[in-house]
């Protein structure tokens, strides 16, 4: 299986990668570059809600493989995104309250793919991740991942606070791991649910944390602060399964 | 905080370096090379139980830092091991019955680095880890074990199974994570406890099976086959503690 993700180079090939429907992750254009072409392609960046970076000439040609980039290279998930209703569905599918992974900002591509393998086994639905500063789908990931990210849908939203807002509405209710809450046995965690992981350093955002209806807190004895983000992932994950199984 | 690992090359440095009880990982041996001072050198490391390979010259010179490796180059751990009996003193000072990480060697720095940290925070009072083919304290797990490695000891054996086995006679119980064992929630966990964690690829070896007590599996919904070793070892060590809090 290749789990390649890769780069689109030149104006009218990233133009059209967007016209194919391509899960292009991030856009690298030429600082200053204001003609038609490019215009195009910041309009379609804008309607899909893609990552633009401004960024040098040097930078450009340091990248490109082909050394014909015209002003602008793409960068292509190394699988497609789901959409978060294809996530429900697969819940409806199995008869199931929804259970969800949400990941408010995990930047290191291991742990985002450790947390997809654990969302695949713990029997979640699917996983949200945020379109802007987190890390994608990329190579690293589906790698890390076991394989989870061919059965995992993952999907990509402009707003986490506004996610877990519309999903409230349909009756989910949103726990999020954080130091200071409750400790997490004496929570109830069954039913729809969606478990909200934050930051590898500065954990849950502050937006996404007001959200929540839960705290949880993993108890800690030791003289460290805080667990690999995702252990912590798993640690809250099947607490929710040992809930679930106990009915 | 120096997490730095570091060699040590030439005959006598390296003479000194066992005389100087540093904690030596590996040593790199010319093949073939038969004098006194190797000679004395294999003793040494026979002797510390340090992990021996034999290169050729070729191999040392790419490996070496000073271009004066004479034969020898030895790789010291970033940090100091305990001994198994500091672990089950350190248990003893806080009047709690032991509760280790034994790992059947894990070979990932970053796993290693995660479950030490895991180690730190489920309130276990250290880690075994085997002395051959296993990754030892490296500047990666340092690193990875977000200064864990400062406070909880870890302990490098000849023996797994001859150690769980020893253990025994002093009254622990020993639960290795593997399929097809008994769902964890319905064993009973509390007590003095040896978790052992197999290796990345294979699991818990048949020997160290052999000797553990209890057979835990955590349960998986999903389509593929394993969870990553580092959140595993999270899962099951938190339904320790789980066990623990509930008495």
């Amino acid at each position: 299986m290749g789990y390649q993700e890769f780069t689109i180079e030149g104006r009218n090939a990233v133009i059209e990668a967007y016209r194919a429907g391509k899960p292009i992750d991030k856009i690298y254009v030429l600082d200053g570059c204001q003609d038609g072409p490019i215009a195009t392609i910041k309009r379609e960046a804008k309607k899909h809600d893609t990552l633009v970076k401004f960024v040098t000439k040097e930078r450009l040609d340091q990248m490109s493989e082909t050394g014909k980039h015209q002003g602008v290279i793409a960068v292509v998930a190394a699988y497609e995104y789901a959409e978060v209703e294809d996530i429900l569905e697969a819940a409806r599918q199995k008869n199931e309250p929804p259970f969800l992974f949400l990941l408010d900002n995990i930047e290191d591509p291991h742990n985002l793919g450790a947390i997809i393998r654990t969302a695949n086994l713990a029997g979640a639905h699917g996983v949200i991740i945020p379109k802007n500063r987190a890390v994608g789908l990329t190579a690293t990931v589906a790698r890390t991942s076991a394989g989870a990210l061919n059965f995992t849908p993952v999907a990509k939203v402009t707003n986490m606070a506004k996610t877990i807002e519309d999903l409230k509405k349909e009756g989910m209710w949103f726990v999020c791991a954080d130091m200071g809450g409750t400790t997490m046995y004496q929570l109830d965690l069954r039913g729809p649910i969606g478990v909200v992981i934050g930051n590898e350093g500065d954990g849950v955002g502050r937006l996404v944390k007001e959200k929540c209806d839960m705290i949880a807190s993993i108890p800690m004895k030791g003289d460290i602060d805080s667990l690999n983000a995702s252990v912590a992932a798993g640690i809250l994950a099947y607490e929710v399964v040992r809930q679930r199984l106990n009915g």
